[in-house]
């Protein structure tokens, strides 16, 4: 069944509207599934006649509960990477996504450039959490370098080459439920080792994801997958 | 350090040629790793004088020790999704991916077609293996249907959207190094229920893959990482 998220205001979004209308051509009386700003999913019934959208509910529905808040922190890449992270990223489960420059970031962002890319990154996480029958939809940040990065995570956790030995499922084994848990994930040139001095001062845990050398869009699935698998089991 | 595969007659690749010439301008002297077919890898100078490229051996490499056969059965894609997959699986440590055309594949595939493909599937495995610094690159297979897959593995299991209670990771506890570990993932439209039995009959254990609905493309490296993930443990 198709999810939609609601706004603010508990309306259909008008973003929305065309998908519904045109690209499903749904009917006054179709039961979709609507979730609301703070994970609450309903069965609902459309009703079609005017604009805005309007629609009944009908009960509510189970969600996933809320395992843990799992932040991935993006060394921004170039080209479309940023993309490609948060719409693969929202399928994986993450809560937040905080793009961050480091030193060996090629691409850069100024605080005008994010304000636009914030925008479109907000609308892929959207309908990819939609798609992913997610009740939730990340939040996505931006912060000018590793000094700004608040180390306050139950546990942090950055992925560094170097560190291969220490495998990612050992260090995350005492992970709970309800823990706030963050992975970092450098961008296509690596971290620069006074940025990992730094973040082993934020309390950052370097681990190993795997043996082989992964491109900086797909760490961050590699590491996510591994958690969401420890948290599932523990849920 | 840029890393090559030999070809059977322990010769640099043609294709590779203008990769060390052009691309990376490399020298006579210059230092590259380069592996065998099966997998040995070694430290190597390059002498550039004449063609072909020759090189001459200095040391072999430790390399990842075959830590089990893990094979992707992907039900085929349509547009770019099997390159995707290529690309990505070959970087999550895939040793055989079989593509396999499923009841509710929208792209179909015959064998003229397939020719065509797995000659190009084969070249963004090789580079993706390079890039990654794997030792060895994945093998890429088709089949026309389930019919035809053979269940010969230590573990099989699929990914069933319907059984997302069966947490992968407590499924694969038991895996060791060695084995043979199987992974199916349907297409778009999913794995129809005359398929499921009939990969039921040949051995196949359902798991589910989170709580959420991944696309096809990406659901096979939640999987993979999750199996990467449990034989660097196990290591």
């Amino acid at each position: 069944m198709q999810r939609y998220f609601l706004d603010d205001q508990q309306q259909i979004k008008k973003d929305d509207w065309h998908h519904i209308l045109t690209v499903m051509r749904m009917q006054s009386g179709d039961d979709i599934e609507l979730c609301t700003t703070t994970g609450q999913c309903y069965l609902a019934k459309l009703s079609l006649e005017n604009i805005p959208l309007k629609y009944e509910m009908i009960q509510p529905l189970d969600v996933v509960i809320n395992k843990g808040k799992i932040t991935l922190i993006q060394g921004i890449g170039k080209g479309d990477k940023n993309e490609f992270v948060v719409k693969y990223a929202t399928q994986f489960g993450v809560d937040q996504i905080i793009f961050i420059e480091m030193k060996r970031s090629i691409s850069k962002m100024d605080d005008q450039t994010w304000h636009k890319k914030k925008d479109r990154y907000e609308k892929i996480a959207l309908e990819s959490a939609r798609l992913a029958h997610r009740n939730t939809v990340p939040t996505i940040d931006f912060l000018p370098n590793i000094k700004a990065l608040n180390g306050d995570f139950s546990h942090a956790f950055v992925a560094y080459e170097n560190d291969r030995k220490a495998v990612f499922l050992d260090k995350i084994e005492g992970i709970k439920n309800g823990d706030s848990i963050a992975l970092l994930i450098g961008p296509e040139g690596g971290i620069d080792e006074l940025e990992m001095a730094l973040l082993k001062d934020k309390g950052f845990i370097s681990v190993g994801l795997g043996n082989r050398i992964l491109q900086t869009e797909v760490a961050c699935l590699y590491g996510l997958a591994i958690i969401d698998g420890v948290l599932e089991r523990k849920r």
